[in-house]
């Protein structure tokens, strides 16, 4: 198996127009997904996505974004690995698939689909700010989300 | 437009395993979709999408069952159209799309990702003993839920 | 199981601009098929698929048509069953799945990625002025055409 | 844009099970990849797949692998980035969209599906010892069909 192959890998979910907070909170999720040398998931589009990639990428992590449309270039320039799936809002169902673990950053409907995957696939999800419903662990600061995706690596 | 495309099309989400109430809240529910002269919409397997297909049958209804896996046959006998998806949870999302308003009877995480697609794409949903949260509206009773459904036709 | 479920199923594929002559080799392909008491499913859009669905329509049968978009109301007027994937040309893989056996009438490449996936899913797949490949029975006429697809029933 | 995103990606598409020359031509065809500086796509299972990511990790290249099953775990032991993506066969689809050109090696019905959603997707497809079919540009060696393949950035 490659290096990158054995990192653990992150999903980072939310909303595509996140306050100001949540888009900080985004973005050091994001740095402390790539010092803790593990690979940062997401849907690869704008707001909490963009956020953290942007924090993972300035931290010097690799990045996937995997995307509703057909085409790589529609995301966002944090993505080191854009993956166009054009399959519309059930790329959510992919996007839970390949994270070992979910951390949802506030986040409106397609944020929740995501959850319900993540759970479906067995997957630790962790809330910061997020749906506040059963199955999610809520965690109250970034470095208290990370640490728990990074303990619940499957 | 043929007769059968003109009549609405109600979807019915729930949980493979319900208990005795949810059961027989799910039969009700499709018979008065049948008997309304819509089209009963699920995800073709057991539980609550078999006991309101069933419901919906006995009433001489149509039913539509859309699967996870690549087999029209998994579907349960009540239903009529089976369409094999192979996409797996993913199909989550076509369940929602292929309705004009959704009914949610008890449920677990897949149901809550049918909930999440209904409001993504602008579907009413309707809850009976579901997931409690915003975005669902809440009915007491099947003849309230179909009610509502109905009303709620795109 | 249904009287509707009992009815074998066959799949329509084609191209979306066809000639005159694939056109009415496409009626006349819809018209035997619910002659013979089976059910037209196809990709539910323009061209062949239109033509096959019409002519199934005239003669009383009933038509499934599975869409690449999100919305039902896609489906040209002669589908009954109009099944919304929002999963773009990756419903070309659904379309084979759905059918007992298939028959590619005129096409491109919609038609040839439907035929590969018929033989990949073990379907019987006839031809009418398609593609020249092995894994095809080319048959002369719709009468054949029908006729072999009805025996191939998996 | 990050400087991985700015590599040019080239799909190799071919069977499970290729003969010998078939392997050694994937392997080669990865190698010249990964010297090149593009990154390779494909669909991240046995046979040319594994051969031409084998090629392209031992020349220091980076691959990834777009597989049918929900686990990144089934891709093969070459394969960088693994994307699970749970939907079968459609993913085949997602296989074309990612990649700028597509290289052909050998194969059989699943190939010839990749080779139709190149050719949908208006991307450059090469073929070495594959379909002779239209739509197909016919290379005779590695180097002229990943030459062939870079000339072909979309």
């Amino acid at each position: 198996m490659t290096d990158i192959r054995k990192r653990p890998r992150i999903g980072v979910i939310g909303g595509a127009r996140p306050n100001m907070v949540s888009t900080q909170v985004a973005a050091r999720v994001g740095e402390l997904i790539a010092k803790a040398g593990a690979v940062l998931v997401c849907g690869g589009l704008g707001g909490v996505m963009e956020a953290a990639a942007l924090g993972a990428k300035k931290a010097g992590g690799l990045t996937i974004g995997i995307l509703p449309g057909g085409s790589p270039a529609e995301a966002n320039p944090s993505i080191d690995v854009p993956v166009a799936t054009g399959i519309g809002y059930a790329r959510n169902a992919i996007v839970a698939l390949n994270a070992d673990a979910l951390i949802a950053i506030d986040g409106e409907y397609g944020t929740l689909s995501e959850i319900a995957y993540g759970v479906i696939y067995g997957k630790t999800v962790i809330g910061l700010g997020t749906w506040d419903i059963r199955g999610i662990i809520q965690a109250q600061t970034p470095e208290e989300a990370v640490k728990l995706a990074l303990g619940g690596r499957s």
